[in-house]
């Protein structure tokens, strides 16, 4: 069995922003030198996650919107903002999630053709978020 | 170690729909000969999802009712749509994931009672829908 | 290539609650001498879900309302409640997926400072819930 595990070290420069790090999964994974088997992609963050989608720039707006939508940044309704003024963002990372698992086939990560990996920020701007590449297989 | 990946191809016959695959999914564990490890069940799309869930009617009719309502299909004020009239599909496929992983233990899916598992077509018909299968362990 | 999968029984003792699970999770990593490699945390239920966030008792309290907003308990509309009244858990189960996965290092779970691991109730009390706890690396 081969397992690599890589970390990615991400700059963010907005409140909410999508990055995509597809290529650098991807060269992580082609790294690994694994043939078959499976890639996990986590967000060590509870302001954060991670998503697959297209990378059309009207969709990335949107995505974000509905994230403003569903999480309503600032409501004086969540109590963790008395604390810390980010509230929506744990919501958002608590309820989509800080990884997403793909399969890797022949040595190549299997995904749709408008299915790119995103991390999302939430409560940015951040010096130094992180996503953990782990790649399992044989 | 040993791993099995089986492609599901899966036509869909409305724009929203619940197709339950988990009796698919069984096969290529028992298939794969893993006693023990896990199965991941990835749809490589951008407006489809997977989800587990309890095989009624109702239930089905209310996943979909809640789909409908949280990505509002057809709003003007999604600016993918200007492009392909489908942001309600990747905003629900982004959200929900197009993944689940599940553990097999003695060769068979760990699964609750009501747990089935779906593949969820937010953008249907299509014809070609696939599901991705990858068993790993020993 | 090792696997170890053990279950954990937990009771809970409202409709809403978040019940952490950090702990017990990374003592079965632990046992089960797997130094890199993944662990999958996975409740086998319809009406309940596992995410990870920050254990700051007023952002739990969020969690549950956020929750309570998305499903509507009670509500008339779904479908399901004319036959178990729990249309809200099997809809909020479903939709924020019911595991998490997450890398392995040097022995230790990787996760965020303010990422604890939650099974999240929304249908109890309930005296047997379970959370399959499945590692697997070398």
């Amino acid at each position: 069995m081969k397992i690599l595990t890589r970390e990615l070290k991400i700059s963010t420069s907005s409140r909410f922003q999508l990055i995509d790090i597809t290529e650098s999964v991807e060269k992580i994974v082609e790294e690994s030198g694994v043939r078959n088997g499976l890639v996990l992609v986590f967000a060590p963050h509870a302001t954060a996650s991670i998503v697959l989608n297209e990378h059309e720039s009207g969709l990335m707006e949107d995505m974000i919107q509905k994230l403003v939508e569903f999480t309503e940044p600032g409501s004086s309704k969540w109590r963790h903002n008395a604390i810390d003024d980010n509230a929506h963002a744990h919501l958002g990372s608590a309820f989509f999630g800080q990884e997403r698992v793909l399969p890797v086939v022949d040595g190549r990560v299997v995904r749709g053709t408008w299915q790119n990996i995103f991390l999302v920020e939430m409560d940015g701007p951040r010096r130094s978020r992180s996503v953990i590449v782990t790649v399992m297989g044989e």
